[in-house]
């Protein structure tokens, strides 16, 4: 057990989120995560329509009976995506938390707050969790300079960014990005965070729905083995490093690039052609820089207990004697 | 107190040092954080020939009776310096413990293990610090993204690079980058390290020797208020963001620059015109992200014991209790 104001709002056993990953975030997953005593999010957006998302909620509650949540990520769109069906969906589902991500969540808050839907909103910056804070959600996740996915654009470190944040919210602030065992989840805790998110660490394991070699890459790899992409497009994405990804890197470097530069460059990512295939080489796909401390792919029980069991050491064995 | 394997290695009270910075390390400051019972390190170059170095320790030496260490930057120079000199400097200071940088320090250990003086080796890399143990050195200190001065070029965040760090080594590792409070430093110990470097946040204290006007400016500033320069002359450097650094960001995003390029900008970064001057605007100075951590200049006596009462105060209530 480890009990924070994370576990207590949330109804979990451990203060550890599998947060919203894009095709990666499934029923198989999220129940595993939930099993565990952690909080997972199935992706709304993932399964490709509203009715679909209704049909892997019920697939996630047949296979675990604990709590779990969805991720809401609200971007802007070529297609218009029909946000609000989405957020009916999980109004009526039943289930008690959603994480919301990519815009202000707040036309969303009040029919979440309706149907007693806890709200999670994650964010890159400091002012973003003050402001998220403001207009009335729970919890904010805080994703730092070292995440897989988006991290922003001001490049500030988990070790600076987690305490900075938390020292100006009051609500729960869960630490993302970084972190992937004991050792990152009790620093998050000293850092003043009420929990941690572990994306790339819960995709190396074994019910991710992902491709068995994309989880052999993600052991392989090196800390190093992440790339920051279309950072000159201000929308930096940090990948797994490989030579499509060295490619968008180098036509960046010459200068402002658009998005038309590596469109067809980037164009494996859709429909996660990678993760299904396995091809790890093939297209873009998202790994933090934990990479460097991913060493095995547990089941999602094996990980969390073991996670669990080294914090409680950390904790009662190392810390507490250096201060004796 | 807080008793790691680095207090007991270099018999100081507390787990955190004052690495060397140039122009800052200087006696008074130095002294005050040997006061104050942690370790600091003069820096063997900046006053200015081994002559002058000698005064520097005999000057320290007048202000304390606690251990202290020099700071030796090996770096290539267009015009030689005398390392050999500066070596002998420290082998014949009595002092036990210097702090090598900037380039492989083999060379130099012999001598330092025949005059019983440690060495700690500062790396910016986990490969780095394998090499470092490897030849001999007695402590690694580990320099993540988010530190001031030279990150290297491999954007590593200190939550990861810690702990990758610390799991490949036997020799005590020193976390620096990121950490200037005792909520950094209980999340160095928790990934690993048996202590923390904090540049930066000596900086902003009564008795560091620059000029007040820097310090408000380390108060005044954010996390967000650095800048990255010189990476596309693969000599990274995380400095004060001002008008100058604005300009050499500019420059260098316009694709790979050379020195020349930015020379008359840099200019004033010479002499160390800003630190004493205290026209934050004038020129390149250094400073880490911490900055968004730094709220007040108080004595090193003052931080140091306010970082350890604060860090007991996190493992033995805040971290027992959620295993409780």
């Amino acid at each position: 057990m480890l009990k924070t104001r994370f576990t207590e709002m949330f109804g979990v056993e451990v203060p550890i989120t599998c947060g919203g990953m894009t095709r990666v975030g499934k029923a198989e997953l999220i129940a595993a995560v939930a099993n565990a005593g952690a909080l997972g999010f199935l992706t709304a957006l993932t399964p490709g329509s509203p009715e679909k998302l209704v049909a892997e909620i019920k697939k996630t509650r047949d296979l675990t009976d604990k709590p779990f949540g969805i991720n809401l990520t609200i971007l802007p769109s070529i297609n218009p995506i029909p946000y609000d069906e989405y957020r009916q969906v999980i109004c009526e589902s039943g289930l008690k938390v959603v994480e919301t991500a990519g815009n202000n969540p707040a036309p969303h808050l009040p029919a979440f707050k309706e149907a007693g839907v806890k709200v999670i909103h994650k964010c890159v910056t400091a002012r973003h969790a003050v402001k998220a804070e403001s207009i009335g959600v729970d919890c904010v996740s805080i994703d730092g300079f070292e995440c897989a996915g988006h991290p922003g654009e001001e490049d500030i470190g988990g070790l600076v960014l987690f305490p900075v944040t938390t020292a100006k919210l009051k609500i729960p602030v869960i630490a993302s990005g970084g972190i992937a065992d004991a050792r990152g989840l009790v620093a998050a805790l000293a850092l003043g965070c009420e929990g941690a998110n572990m994306g790339t660490r819960f995709m190396a394991t074994k019910e991710a729905p992902i491709h068995e070699k994309v989880k052999q890459a993600l052991v392989a790899n090196d800390e190093r083995a992440t790339d920051m992409i279309f950072r000159t497009m201000h929308n930096s994405s940090r990948v797994a490093r490989n030579a499509i990804s060295q490619q968008v890197v180098e036509i960046e470097k010459r200068g402002g690039a658009k998005f038309e530069d590596v469109r067809d460059l980037v164009a494996g990512t859709r429909g996660g052609v990678v993760y299904d295939s396995g091809d790890t080489d093939y297209g873009i796909w998202s790994a933090g820089q934990t990479q460097g401390l991913i060493h095995d792919i547990p089941t999602c029980k094996e990980l969390v207990e073991r996670i669990v069991s080294e914090a409680q050491s950390i904790i009662r064995t190392r810390l507490d004697k250096l201060v004796a």
